[in-house]
């Protein structure tokens, strides 16, 4: 059993944590917060031992009914693997800890590629993941890229990439962010830092994009067009992205043209808190015109496709494991990901 | 004085009433309304005559402190050009009067290419709109899309255009309308409408658009593409962007990233109701890579850009001025538009 400690139990940390503990060949040794609240009472729930960055605040822990095993630096040397789900930037501070100890560590999209010195998606580089003591699970958008881009280029080529993110503006627990009644352009200058992000992943692509910040919570909605080296139709793609687990399509009998009512359908198909672990293809989007322009609209689930992707990273880190065709097919089983059609 | 009815006193058409009531060479006849409300309360204000559809309602205004000038058949009568701005696909039906009574009729953008037979912007095809019977004004977002098209075409030529609209849900007065929390593809189909209507006005030009609707009702926003026949410099077409009254260039120092901060300023400059006239592009965000492949964000106000080329359209089927130049300028200095840089 690889032991996993999840340093940063919030949006993502939570769901990694529920993720790893369904795994046949992993463990949650320990999830820390820094002041008590609603997750940190989800955690004990759960049954998740709790450990604290700052043990001065154990009584207030203590206070609120919450059993404290120990500091972050306890939970570190107790794990195989960290998987620091800290907010974006502050696991940059937490690497001389992992490094103290020498624990392997995983850090999300929020920190910069650097910081690993290797940037991960299941679907590109899973192989290169194996034994590393460091990686970097790349953002919710940049996966969304990722998986699809990585899949048309190995069967058509692809030339060049320009994609749009229209992105929600906060989470939906997140009551202090904006914006409320605006189109924010995030930023204004070409491309935003997706295009660079997919080629910390598959550097040979060439990409542009561009970014928008809109008043929602619940996915971000992606335009994507791909200029393709070979000609395809829309059938043989439909029929590659069936063929691929992270890949969902939505199909137009579903009836569903938003990002709302596919929330709808992932919560009523009783996924855990709703989660769409794929990228969510809407079919009826799907074009391929003159032979080799190819587009379409997938909506990507903010809170969620970094999920599944983090536990294979921490399977091939470990090292056991050595195809990603096998880990995610172990992940996806476990979670419960079927297809959504 | 060329005499104006305005049929449908709603979002455009009081903007249009107010656009026609200062210019040099117009006057309003009359303006219409179904019923009693505020905007009827606004006509009043501004002394136009008002005019129901249905006489039998006449009562109710009276009832209101509205006095009624007469019906809608009458106002046409005293009209030579009626702007038809009843809600989109209203308007068809109106035909048949402005046949019977052989006025001159423009529809807007909510109405079918075919209705009119003849497709307006001012900056593409205004001397094949001199002394027609009958025209449409495209839509705020087609209008947006042909005016920086026809530009960028003119002198570099162009090979592709592709282009994003991310659209208000609906007007800031329009309570009914959503989403509330989604972003959603409208339609989930390439491409939406915006394409084929952009090549009603440049039949030439070869465009894929898509669009979504998001929670906002300030502006709309478009991420266009334009894959160029010759190479451009970014510092090429801004000049060529400052040189053309009707593409606004907002520039980086105003700090402005967003709809919102772009409708703030439009409103500290007093414009009327703080109206954006112009395409709002954002001069950060306009890039030229490998030569020939342009970007750039451009705001469009869906309440107003359509208003000042209304005017213009009725000026060249009133026959008298022949230039768009010409027109362009008389429209421009009676409503009070002036770089917003």
């Amino acid at each position: 059993m690889i032991k996993v400690a999840v340093n940063g139990y919030g949006t993502i940390g939570k769901r990694v944590a529920d993720a790893v503990s369904c795994q046949p060949d992993m463990e949650i040794i320990g999830v820390s917060k820094t002041k008590p609240g609603a997750e940190a009472y989800v955690a004990k729930e759960r049954g998740y031992p709790l450990y604290i960055a700052d043990i001065g605040k154990k009584d207030a822990f203590i206070k609120a009914g919450l059993e404290v095993a120990g500091s972050v630096e306890e939970m570190i040397q107790k794990a195989d693997i960290v998987v620091d789900a800290t907010p974006g930037g502050v696991g940059e501070g937490n690497k001389a800890l992992y490094e103290k100890y020498q624990k392997k560590a995983i850090w999300e999209g929020g920190e910069e590629h650097e910081l690993a010195g290797f940037s991960f998606n299941s679907s590109c580089n899973y192989d290169q993941a194996i034994g590393r003591q460091f990686a970097r699970v790349v953002s919710c958008n940049t996966t969304g890229l990722c998986r699809i881009i990585k899949l048309i280029d190995s069967v058509f080529g692809v030339k060049k990439v320009r994609a749009t993110m229209v992105r929600r503006g906060g989470d939906p627990g997140d009551i202090k962010r904006g914006p409320i009644d605006a189109i924010v352009l995030n930023p204004v200058t070409i491309p935003s830092h997706h295009g660079p992000d997919v080629q910390s992943v598959l550097p040979h692509i060439s990409i542009v994009t561009s970014a928008m910040i809109v008043p929602t919570t619940l996915m971000h909605m992606h335009f994507i067009n791909m200029e393709l080296k070979n000609p395809a139709t829309k059938e043989q793609v439909i029929e590659l992205i069936k063929a691929h687990s992270r890949l969902g399509l939505i199909e137009k009998s579903t009836g569903i043209t938003s990002t709302a009512e596919l929330k709808e359908f992932t919560s009523d198909l009783l996924r855990p808190r709703g989660d769409l672990w794929e990228n969510g293809i809407f079919a009826d989007s799907l074009s391929v015109l003159d032979g080799t322009d190819l587009y379409l609209f997938q909506a990507i689930h903010q809170e969620a496709d970094v999920v599944v992707e983090t536990v294979d990273c921490i399977r091939a880190m470990a090292g056991d494991v050595k195809t990603a065709m096998e880990s995610i097919s172990i992940t996806n089983k476990a979670v419960g990901l079927t297809a959504i059609r």
